[in-house]
């Protein structure tokens, strides 16, 4: 049921709110009801920090991570071991194999999976910057640490074939994470164990 | 365990948006990651309608419910009983009674509920607004429908003191809401039905 507000601004900022994804009606006027409640200031810092981060936020150019800079802080860490590169899915699965603290390589991440239900392909992926990444030498492994699901097994697979001409060593993250699982959801000692125990690659 | 961002700006929009009510750093992230996809536009949108309902935004001066206008269109509505006032505790609660469509008289918005552990006096909310508008004559019935909570019979003694010298009918929501529930959580055919079975109210 459409429910009938006695103000079109507020009906228009909680239809805003419902947009965002597992926002419902109820919860996006609490939000709203919320912000009203609070100091001028406050609901200032929120917006701007929104349009300033959509405004000036990058990509960086070598691991396609989220950065304010050209290269993101992680791929400009001299400490940062560039010989591994642990490829993943999505800005969210590096925070998570971050957060394990036992990687400390470099990133690559994809901006997705192959998900042909989607229409997603590997041309709507950063794979071929994977691939010439490793082609410009210095890089000795790369951990794939995609989803335990069919289409992290696909991606996985196509960029094992893509990578079959370059003496890298490749290997994917141990199924300690149960079959089906996101990585993104997955604890985060799992998550560690699996990185530490993962195994070379086999087609 | 706090994660560390490659970003400073995708930072601070999380750290603004887990400010928010039920809001986590998982779900912020997600959230801030969504508005990271969508089109400017789009984001602008989302950021404006906050902004503008936040500074726009007015309380109506007869029930204190949120209007865009001094006298918001329930109070001007002139098809509305003028002589029947349903006292609420906040704005999700008329939206709630109006969701039920048994109610056709006016609101009053108490912005709270007596609350001596939270600190909530009489004195904080709208009450004196409400005996005002009963003096000022032409109200036949008010009707209490606050939770059936412990702070909802407080402020309704309360009201019924303060009304007890004016020639007003009081009455409460029947009890058809079960003893403890938040009235704003009850589903639209319960509280249709115990708006419609409501009950004189006696101290
Ligand atoms: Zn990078
Ligand atoms: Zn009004």
């Amino acid at each position: 049921m459409v429910q009938q507000y006695s103000s079109a601004l507020l009906e228009k900022a909680v239809g805003e709110f419902s947009k965002l994804p597992g926002i419902g009606r109820k919860t996006a006027l609490r939000l709203v009801l919320f912000m009203l409640r609070r100091e001028e200031g406050d609901v200032d810092q929120f917006v701007d920090a929104i349009a300033r981060m959509k405004r000036e936020v990058k990509y960086c150019r070598v691991c396609h991570n989220i950065s304010d800079t050209e290269v993101c802080p992680i791929c400009s860490d001299p400490r940062r071991d560039a010989s591994v590169i642990c490829v993943v899915e999505n800005v969210q699965d590096v925070l998570a194999v971050e957060n394990t603290q036992q990687f400390h390589g470099l990133y690559h991440v994809l901006g997705g999976i192959i998900s042909p239900m989607d229409g997603i392909g590997p041309a709507d992926l950063e794979i071929d910057s994977l691939v010439q990444r490793v082609a410009a030498g210095g890089v000795k492994e790369v951990i794939l640490a995609l989803s335990s699901t069919m289409e992290g097994d696909t991606t996985n697979f196509y960029i094992s074939r893509k990578l079959a001409d370059y003496p890298v060593k490749l290997s994917v993250i141990a199924r300690g994470i149960s079959v089906g699982d996101e990585l993104e959801y997955t604890d985060e000692v799992t998550l560690g164990r699996s990185i530490l125990n993962r195994t070379p690659f086999n087609q």
